[in-house]
């Protein structure tokens, strides 16, 4: 079943130990979207501007990724760079150009609108929610926010994710959205504003997956050598939503769905891993999906006792 | 089978936002004692002062833990002190009075010399050494240290720790050990130099345990209320090597022995878990065997997929 993926499609400057980058695609539209299409049909929305190359189409389009809610706007692409510590464990961002990103206001082709998968990648909460409105009939949608959005828009975010099924977010954000340090006390708040749902990511730790009354320990892979970060939520999110999708699974109910939830989880730590291997998305150009289920069994091994 | 646990014995004046409790029972030797007596018959080499009081030798006793190693001499016994931060993520020494540990040099009752396992808590290497030394035919032996010792008596650490067949650190002593940031590069280095198994602790997050060409993620059980995390790293160790001594495993060989080396980690997140649930050793005063099995289960039930 098709997902559609609304957020950001960017150019970075990434620098870390292992080399710095200019100049090269990213955003969080663009990795979920990559990592989604391993496993189901994407369409994604967003804005680029007219410096966005070719050859950044032709990648997305290899991907059989619907461009056809990817506007082209007059002005230039979202551009970020940033840089990681020596450890990789923090990062400074030195520059921030939202360029035509500004005035992003996501319109849904009438071809998307009654798709039964959305994410909502990590853009303003009034954006979100305009694109959740526009879409009849969703199964299953859920998104991505961060702690600007927390702390500037609060009740707007509230609001928002009052409609989702699911929330993604990582550790430090859970704490700061419900006021509480202790993960799963933090997980009982957020629970209780709307998503039935939520996964709490935990960085190279992994993440932890709560529903109903269960949670699901989701290891984090161990890479001999991480190169790049950047994305890597982005592509744990692509991997556990694209897996649903290829699936069909409403994961609100049932017991076998709990189970497909938890395997969704796995092939979003799984994505996530993949994508920290090389600089940028550079590591989904000739990602297979034998190489994603054969690293799926070796999380079987990495957790079973 | 015995397993024989050399360590400190202290008092203990701990802090934390749950609340402050001025001098309690405490010591690497007596938390790895009392959740390892959980498993198998324990036997421990220490020392106090004239100041231990009858209620602590009865709590070891009421755990039929031998105590003829237990040696009692004039002076005080080892205080320390320490405040936990609001987020209990970092904690601050106030204080540490060595007294009659400064002294310390254990010899081993006649009675454990032959005895199978042996686990080395976090002493000077030197002092490890000769334990080692005094045991006859040792069927698995490893332990704990530290970065003071790994700053200060390195060469002699690394001469203690070839003869151990594991060792036992958290994640920044692994990558302080083996000047290696990324830990499947820490880990490679450090079996180089001996153990052929390796459990580096990650706190809250739980363990990573690596044997041969594996590794095998332990998550951290997810607590409601941390209410002190004092000694459980060592409580991890008591459980791991406990479970070990009760099935009689010598875990350096064969599959059957690599599952059950995985289970014993479990075990030892476990024991972890129930210290954090009181202060000090609170916990073990009333746990039962029936809660710790619940507990393994449950770990089951959080990894499964």
């Amino acid at each position: 079943m098709s997902l559609v993926v609304v957020g950001s499609v960017a150019y970075d400057g990434v620098e870390t130990p292992h080399g710095k980058v200019d100049r090269m695609l990213g955003g969080s539209c663009t990795y979920i979207a990559l990592a989604a299409s391993f496993f189901a049909p994407v369409k994604i929305v967003a804005v680029v501007g007219e410096d966005f190359a070719p050859e950044d189409y032709e990648l997305l389009a290899s991907r059989e990724i619907g461009l056809e809610g990817l506007e082209r706007v007059p002005g230039k692409t979202f551009f970020w760079a940033g840089k990681y510590s020596e450890d990789m464990n923090d990062r400074t961002t030195l520059r921030t150009d939202l360029n035509v990103f500004a005035d992003f206001n996501p319109k849904l082709p009438e071809s998307y609108r009654s798709l039964p998968y959305l994410l909502l990648g990590n853009i303003q909460p009034a954006l979100q929610r305009s694109v959740r409105a526009q879409m009849n009939g969703v199964r299953f949608v859920g998104g991505d926010t961060m702690n600007l959005w927390i702390r500037e828009t609060h009740d707007e975010l509230i609001e928002t994710i009052r409609e989702w099924d699911f929330l993604l977010i990582n550790d430090s954000e859970a704490r700061m959205l419900s006021g509480e340090h202790n993960l799963r006390r933090a997980a009982g708040k957020i629970m209780s504003t709307g998503p039935h749902t939520l996964v709490i990511k935990r960085g190279e730790y992994g993440a932890i997956l709560f529903q109903g009354g269960y949670y699901f320990m989701v290891p984090g892979y161990l890479l001999e050598d991480v190169f790049d970060p950047t994305g890597a939520g982005d592509c744990f999110a692509g991997g556990f939503m694209g897996y649903l999708a290829e699936r069909g699974i409403d994961p609100g109910h049932g017991d076998i769905e709990h189970q497909e939830l938890r395997r969704a989880a796995i092939y979003g730590s799984v994505m996530g891993s993949f994508c920290c291997e090389k600089f940028g998305v550079d590591r989904f150009r000739n990602l297979t999906r034998a190489e994603i289920d054969a690293r799926y069994r070796e999380f079987k091994s990495l957790t079973d006792f």
